[in-house]
């Protein structure tokens, strides 16, 4: 795929066929999400990757969106690791960065994700339930698999959020 | 390029060829940040292009990255409007996710781009100078040209942030 083309046309991806996601598909989107830029490189992001189908139920029920969980083959939780953070706002950032590298590289292999942030609410209940460090905090849950069904989605007009700044000089 | 080497040779820039950025090329970065993912699909970002040199340059007295905001042709100010933010925590990560687009989108147009965050120290103050409405809250600077240097970069094994949850079931 054409590399503009990738950044246009991944949606979110919320059915999946039954079918398992190959190992190194995988590895090829953490190594993706890993090489999106942080703050003085402090590189804040920790993953963990969630296959088997009684994890994931466990994660399934702390959120609305368990059924995505469920249906797709592959969980990753995404943490950050407030030993390495040097300022909050800007390590958030560098988060929500990794995360769409992590859902372009999937996208970039013919899989389809989704980011899944509603489950925040219970960021405790599944820091104890994958056994993180206690400086990792949650952040967000991506699931992926092979796409059952194209995503959609709109944004409105460009004009709307991009202000031309007058250009003198 | 292909999209997955376009996820991972993407690099901060920071030296710039003396050569203007065609508006087209400014317009499809703005467009790739768009289509990045958002809660609820609230699309939370705003954008200020400068390209004229008086504004530039009283970016640049901002922050310790003057030198870069002078030399690169563009600089974009990455915003978020507070007046659709429904989750500051989330909103902050989809921003995040909207500047890497914005970046990879550069980088697949053969240019260079660098994501500043050093002048947020100075947010009301750019917020002024850009007199952008006061709903939106300043969020980062981008910096693009062509680039006059590649940029280097190492991240550390990818072994030391993923862990592979045991896979029962």
């Amino acid at each position: 795929m054409e590399c503009m083309e990738t950044l246009l046309t991944r949606r979110s991806i919320r059915h999946y066929l039954d079918r398992p996601v190959e190992r190194e598909k995988v590895e090829r989107a953490l190594e993706a999400a890993h090489w999106a830029p942080s703050g003085k490189n402090n590189q804040p992001w920790r993953f963990v990757v969630v296959q088997g189908r009684e994890v994931r139920e466990g994660l399934a029920q702390l959120t609305v969106s368990g059924r995505i969980i469920r249906e797709a083959p592959v969980a990753i939780a995404v943490f950050m690791d407030k030993e390495v953070s040097y300022h909050r706002e800007k390590d958030i950032q560098s988060i929500g960065a990794c995360i769409e590298n992590m859902l372009l590289a999937f996208h970039c292999q013919g899989l389809g994700a989704v980011w899944l942030g509603e489950i925040l609410k219970n960021r405790r209940k599944v820091e104890t339930m994958l056994k993180v460090p206690h400086t990792w905090e949650f952040m967000a849950l991506v699931s992926a698999g092979y796409p059952a069904r194209d995503g959609t989605s709109t944004r409105r007009p460009l004009e709307e959020v991009v202000v031309w700044f007058k250009n003198k000089g």
